[in-house]
């Protein structure tokens, strides 16, 4: 046996890693998920002593459940069966629409990930194993392929916060060519891009595949060169879990200071404060845009009119408005919408971009927003999709919305 | 219910959660790992109708495993047992030493990822769980906590290779400050960070904790502000796997031009060309260091020997010499070894630094090669700590290595 091949055995090993074997001795690997010739996925796992081995995810047809008398849209459910070799599997009935899904395995009823599959996504303190169909050119998943493109650069950066007295992580995005010395004087337009509840400043850079969607389009010429900055909405947390000073701490939703008021009014003096002194950026309302999903189209809405000469382009995505935050607030942010929308209005902004799905839950609040827009005149872009709450739908309205910027 | 409660939930389940009703709707979710207050940790598993769970990681004494005639080193294996509610548990017999680990359960033979802790860890195509066991400030994992210090940057940039005909992806960290107004004219010193075979630009920033080393130890004074690039040595590779435009290819031992001599001349044209064009360095062989782990370790040897006008520290941590592939390439720059280290150490550079565990199957080559640094009068920095080819030496020789630079 080769005796590098014995080294790499011997560091795996040593790392823990027991399927390691496996791999590196000429057993032939489990495929999971496979996608086949005629579209279809099949999905494996290997537990010949499990009774019941189920697969759960976004690729199968929703399934209504209910808790607490609220009925919601769940992903569906399928069974999987054991072939001759104690194997089980799961081959879908019909081709899978190309997307990228999320999925779990769940073994005599507890969820686990899919084990033969190491592309693995984190969502609040939840793992789940991912399934990218490609598709071709005319497909979505073509908007966040990686593409052989020039590629921005993303970087994890720390601000100070006095507001809270903590150090806190954002992601930025700078084009491609940002560093180079040809460039060292020229300077960008930057759009701010929030998560969702639970989210924080990974999440558009992993479920949203922002970057990717930034480096596609603009390399075909479709969007401005311009900085992305993905800041963390929770404003209590320095960064992403495991990635800040209280090292173990597992979030839970029920972050302190998440929609009372208090992230909102720090936005303009610290984060866009921070990006403007640190980046090459081009420091005027004109050339700076803020969009969001769920709680960050919340938060955008809010921190676009309290500051309207700070923003020309705003953009909601399956916005959370309406839960009833804005009222449980003592915070001064949230009073007075609908005037501080009409004085935002008045000084023109170049967008104003709603975009939600049939199926959100959150469809009747939008829909009573745009009324109020209607009402009083107010220009904007309404993109109406199919399905839910659901990171597919907020990578398109991103690629739609980021074309419109700074032109 | 509340409503965002509700919202959150809908976005959960759409993105195909199973399980995050139970982290939603009031019920406990499992707490594994649990660090006891005596120091044992408690790992839980829900799986009632498994037939047998083990845990297995480098917290437990090794065991010996056989391999065609080889032995080695295997992390050990422990049963877990069934407690009244069906949950799977271990508890170590001893307090664990402070250190970070990775372990797996083994669910009748399948190894799988503890889908109770969210910290998981890539390392080459497995994913193990990382359990974290703090310590106090005098402890190991002290150099690598997060603690409340100025933050360094890590940013992942696109350089092209020219000989390859790719873009190709690295890390930079830059240190606190880098980004500040007040340090635009700044420069740097750069140390380059080399990763072992499998690994890439990721490796030292996950498993490795560079990010953290380097904040602890620049804020702490111990180390220079410098600038650290972490390149994939794996010069077919544009990225990490799933982070290049392959897109869905899974990576396998047996990568192209691995160790053939290929990396080695690009290095200093292409890698430290672009570092020193598109980031403040100091452009100089005295402000210049390279280091690596094992395959990393291998690399660092002949990039500096066949450039003896580069790098004025070299640190070859477990370093994979004597593995034979010098023998087998055809390229030049594995030719005439011993020549090229004493025209290296003819000019004197600042620091050689070896650093290997007693129990490392490399161990004897990296014996042969102080002996003839030794038989050369060529002085050298010598560290020899316990175990193996672990990550756990990999970042105690870095925390020493670091220090040593730019002073």
């Amino acid at each position: 046996m080769n005796k590098l091949i014995t080294a790499l055995a011997a560091g795996l090993l040593s790392a823990g890693v027991a399927s390691a074997q496996q791999a590196l001795f000429g057993a032939q690997p489990l495929v999971s998920p496979q996608i086949n010739a005629d579209g279809t996925v099949t999905f494996r796992y290997t537990n010949p002593k499990a009774i019941k081995v189920e697969v759960t995810g976004d690729f199968l047809p929703t399934r209504k459940v209910t808790f607490n008398n609220f009925s919601m849209d769940a992903p569906g459910m399928a069974e999987m069966t054991q072939n001759k070799k104690g194997v089980w599997e799961y081959t879908t009935s019909e081709a899978v629409k190309p997307e990228m899904y999320t999925y779990t395995f769940v073994v005599n009823g507890t969820s686990t990930i899919d084990p033969s599959n190491m592309w693995v996504n984190r969502d609040v303190a939840s793992l789940t194993s991912v399934l990218l169909v490609p598709g071709s050119s005319n497909d979505t998943p073509n908007l966040y392929a990686i593409h052989n493109v020039p590629h921005g650069s993303v970087s994890k950066v720390w601000y100070h916060s006095d507001e809270e007295g903590i150090n806190r992580r954002l992601s930025v995005y700078t084009p491609a060519g940002y560093f180079d010395k040809a460039n060292a004087s020229k300077r960008y337009p930057v759009v701010y891009i929030l998560h969702g509840i639970g989210g924080d400043e990974d999440a558009w850079l992993t479920q949203g595949r922002a970057a990717q969607i930034l480096d596609n389009l603009i390399a075909s010429g479709k969007a401005e060169p311009m900085i992305a900055v993905f800041t963390n909405g929770n404003i209590a947390m320095e960064a992403a879990p495991l990635e800040n000073s209280q090292n173990y701490t597992i979030p839970t939703m029920a972050l302190p200071k998440t929609m009372d008021g208090t992230f909102e009014p720090t936005f303009v003096p610290e984060v866009v404060k921070f990006i403007d002194t640190h980046f090459r950026t081009i420091a005027k309302k004109q050339d700076r845009a803020i969009c969001g999903l769920s709680m960050g189209g919340f938060h955008s809405l809010y921190i676009a009119i309290n500051n309207p000469d700070s923003f020309n382009y705003v953009g909601m995505f399956s916005a959370a408005i309406g839960t009833g935050s804005e009222n449980k607030a003592t915070s001064d942010v949230y009073k007075n919408l609908y005037q501080k929308v009409d004085a935002f209005f008045a000084k023109k902004p170049a967008l104003w971009y709603i975009g939600i799905g049939k199926a959100d839950f959150l469809y009747a609040a939008n829909k009573d927003f745009r009324a109020k827009l209607d009402a009083a005149g107010h220009p904007y872009h309404y993109t109406e999709t199919e399905g839910g709450h659901i990171w597919r739908n907020w990578r398109i309205y991103l690629s739609e919305y980021l074309p419109m910027l700074f032109k």
